[in-house]
C-alpha cells in the first residue's frame, strides 16, 4: 500500500500521456510526505469498451482510486486527496477545454486485519 | 459518479458484444432515472488470464460493479440494482443456455468525504 | 462470488506465468474448502502503464484483491487469506530474489443486500 489505480477510456489514446499521468500521481504522492517511498504503486487500466453520458464519441473519462491502509487521520487523507487531485487536474487541464471529459477520484481504506504484503523494495530503499 | 465497471473473461470474445453490453447498462441506468445523465460512466475491462471453477475452457464470467455516491435510500439502490441486473441478464441470455457462465453484480458506495470530481460534460448537458 | 482479481505491472511479462498464477490461486481457494467450486472466479488485469516507488525500470508489483460475500467468521477469512497469500508468495518466490518487487493482498466483503448473481455453472457441478 498505497495503491493508485487509474481507469480511462481508450479514446484518450494520443490525447493523454498515461505513463506521464502515473508519474504525476507518484510525484504528488511523494510530495505529500504521507507514504514510505517503496510502498507507492501507481498504475493504469485502459478500457477499450465504454459508454459515457450522452454517448458522443468524444466523451471520455479518467477515474482514479486510491486504496490505502486504514488508520490515518481524516485531515491527512483530505489534504492528500486535495493535493493528488490538484496534480491530476493540472496534468489533464487540456481535456477540460472541451465539454466531453469527466474526472473523478476516490480514496478507500484497506482493513489492516485483512491485508497481507511482502515488499522487497523496502529493504533496498531503507538501506539508503 | 456513478461508475459501472464490467470485468469479463477473454473467452467471451466473439460471443458477447461488450460495447453493446456497456450500452445496455447505460440504457438501464438512464431509464432508472436516478442519475444525472452527464455523470454516468460505463466501461469494461478484459481479463486475458483467468481460472474459473472446474477450469473447463468454456467457463466464462461477467462481473459488474457499480460505485455510486453514498446517501441514496436502500429502496432506491435495490430497485436500481434489480433493473440493471435484469438488463444485463437479458443481454447475456444466450450465455445462460450453456452450463459454463457466471454473472455477478455488486453495488458499493463512495464516501463523499473522500471523493473529488470535475466534470466538463455536465455544463454542456445542463444547458440543453 | 468469490472474486480474486490480480493486477500486475506489464514488466512481469516473461518473468511470471500469469495464467499459472491464476491457477495457483484457484488451487489455494479450492484447498481452503470455504467456497463452492462453481463460484470461484480468478482473473488478472495487466497494467501497461505504471509508476512504482523510486521508478527503477525493474520495479514491479502484483496486487491481489479478494471480494467475497460478507458473513464469514473472522478466523475463517484470516485462515483463508493466510493460505492464499502463502500460495502466491511461493509461486512468485523468484521475484523476491531481487529488490524490485512488491506483493500485496486485500480481502474485502460484498454486502449481500447489494449483490445480484446468476450462475449456470453451479447446476452442472452440483449434479455431479
Amino acid at each position: 500500500m498505497p495503491h493508485f489505480i487509474v481507469e480511462y477510456s481508450a479514446n484518450l489514446d494520443g490525447k493523454v500521456d498515461i505513463k506521464g499521468l502515473c508519474d504525476a500521481i507518484l510525484d504528488a504522492a511523494i510530495d505529500a510526505d504521507v507514504f514510505e517511498l517503496g510502498a507507492i504503486r501507481v498504475r493504469a487500466l485502459r478500457c477499450e469498451a465504454y459508454a459515457i453520458a450522452d454517448r458522443l464519441p468524444e466523451n471520455g473519462f479518467v477515474d482514479l482510486s486510491l486504496r490505502l491502509a486504514a488508520g490515518r487521520a481524516i485531515e491527512v487523507k483530505k489534504k492528500l486527496g486535495d493535493a493528488v487531485f490538484a496534480a491530476v487536474e493540472s496534468f489533464l487541464a487540456p481535456l477540460f477545454e472541451t465539454p466531453h471529459f469527466a474526472l473523478s477520484f476516490e480514496i478507500r481504506e484497506i482493513d489492516p486485519d485483512f491485508s497481507w504484503k511482502k515488499n522487497a523494495i523496502h529493504p533496498r530503499l531503507r538501506g539508503k
